[in-house]
């Protein structure tokens, strides 16, 4: 997801139930598994920005992610519907090529079917693919189906900018901002793990549900846009990447973070710490960004808030009541043991 | 592979050991699945040619396949190595690429690894698709990693032209031409499953264990194709979609059909009937193409050789003799039960 440029190795999942790549391949973290494969694969000159952002850019200005998705990992069956899957996934995969600062044009679907899917189930799989497809002007333009032990989804999508959005690009002096709020997805996701059946009107099950890539507010804020990224695996880890290829230090100030009534709930409920919460919860598909000058407190519908600043250094720093912090917290990583 | 513009629903495939969507996805074959979703999915006009092709064409020339390969189904890991694997799968995608008249820009790799997957397999399986891509001058530019129960690879292949070679475009009066050698592939999967160890050498394995996108007779055939299709799913089941694209009856005359020697040995000797082998095999990944006035013998090292014509009507038929026949038989279908 957020990732997808290079090998996003399985951005986002459910931290409830990780399934991490075990077995012999070991690599400390996505990071280092995505820099090894870079360092042997060379560069032929044919592509014009091949590595390190949420998508790649071809000749011609072509956006195009691909992000791949497992029951059980990535989605669950056992609370969501073969269409909210759809919803979900599509959701994702576009979301990346936004965060590039392109507008979607298609989506291609590879599909692995298990043994126990029905044609209903596939149909609506496809409805729920297209009605975020609907949304955003785009289309499904292509796919392939195989018969497959588990229900597996790789997603390619593409769009068109001549001027992408990079995470590199936060200067000293730029802000650092949010779309919507962080946590509500997981919020959802935690509400829907206990009552499969809750009212999908609730905001953070709908923004777990029927998230919607952010292509309004991106267009909106563009101008003042420096560098950009999609929450997918969690705020910490996302502005760190952002705090890396800027070569910049971010400094987040919690206390602003903008939450649902029902994430600060959730975590006084059940003794987590909503700071830690807030920054390490998945699949928000927010636009985390650093800006120059003023930026609206609202990008149409969907409320944006100044969250921290952009300042020499390096590394990422939490602040509250002037003291200072260094963050060692990290967003969902499937490779990290 | 051949078919992925739309919905290839798993093209290509071991014909020994066939793993259909069964379950409660029913379609009569892949191509009336395909249609089906075909009519449920609304074009946008965000695409230049979506639906119907090798490859899809998006704005500015732009041409994107995507394709899914499964352990057991597309490749055997019991006698390919993961090497192989990775260059048996990056041809059949770029090969789509190819036959849409482009050439080939970039890779894109979503994997899902099963848990006995080791960090040197991750390794060879990425040389071996790079090797191809080196080959044709085109990079690996991203992808994703997950892990599942078991091995499938996602690959999302890119290219660029201005003036897409289509499935429609022959006419009555052009004659039908095959790069290459038919069933040569098969004829070498056959020998591997029967002997992993055999010689790399032997030409029918090397087509099956590293074949390669016929870019350059590609481009020195170019200005005579009206239409072209790559052979994915036997010469039967992709000289129809060419004859139904192109609107018109495509004639061939078998005894034309170029062939390994390797292969007639191996008809005689399992009492297999030689036409029929080779009208089906699948994965060959040659060029099956239709064209207008002289073609010359070879183009580059690849011999070219003219295997049947085309005619005002409909269907595809077999001429032996002077004697025609309706062709009835299919190549690789997923679907079909």
């Amino acid at each position: 997801m957020t990732f997808s440029l290079w090998f996003d190795t399985g951005g986002g999942g459910l931290p409830g139930r990780a399934n991490r790549l075990q077995s012999g391949v070991r690599y400390r973290d996505e990071d280092s598994f995505t820099a090894a494969l870079r360092r042997r694969l060379p560069s032929r000159g044919r592509v014009r920005l091949g590595i390190g952002d949420d998508a790649a850019v071809l000749a011609g200005g072509t956006v195009l992610t691909v992000d791949g998705y497992r029951q059980g990992v990535h989605f669950d069956l056992h609370y969501l519907s073969w269409r909210e899957v759809g919803a979900r996934c599509a959701c994702a995969a576009l979301s990346d090529v936004v965060a590039m600062g392109a507008r979607p044009d298609a989506l291609f679907v590879t599909l692995a079917l298990p043994p126990a899917a029905r044609r209903r189930d596939v149909t609506a799989l496809y409805r729920g693919l297209d009605s975020v497809c609907a949304r955003l002007g785009c289309e499904i333009a292509g796919g392939d189906t195989i018969a497959g032990r588990e229900l597996l989804l790789a997603l390619a999508a593409t769009g068109r900018t001549q001027c992408p959005l990079l995470r590199a690009g936060a200067r000293p002096g730029d802000g650092l901002y949010l779309t919507g709020q962080a946590g509500a997805a997981e919020t959802g996701r935690l509400r829907l793990a206990r009552d499969p059946a809750a009212s999908r009107r609730n905001p953070a099950v709908s923004r777990h549900v029927r998230p919607r890539p952010r292509l309004e507010a991106m267009l909106a804020l563009r101008p003042r846009i420096t560098a950009l990224i999609d929450t997918s695996d969690g705020i910490a880890g996302d502005a760190r990447r952002l705090a890396r290829a800027s070569e910049v230090r971010i400094i987040i100030a919690p206390e602003h973070l903008p939450t649902l009534t029902a994430t600060r709930t959730l975590c006084r409920r059940s003794g987590r710490d909503l700071t830690e919460f807030i920054l390490t919860a998945g699949e928000d598909h927010e636009l985390l960004f650093c800006a120059r000058g003023p930026v609206p407190g609202r990008a149409g519908a969907v409320p944006v808030t100044r969250i921290g600043r952009v300042e020499r250094g390096r590394g990422l720093w939490l602040e509250r009541a002037g003291r200072r912090q260094r963050l060692t917290l990290r967003g969902y990583d499937h490779l990290r043991p």
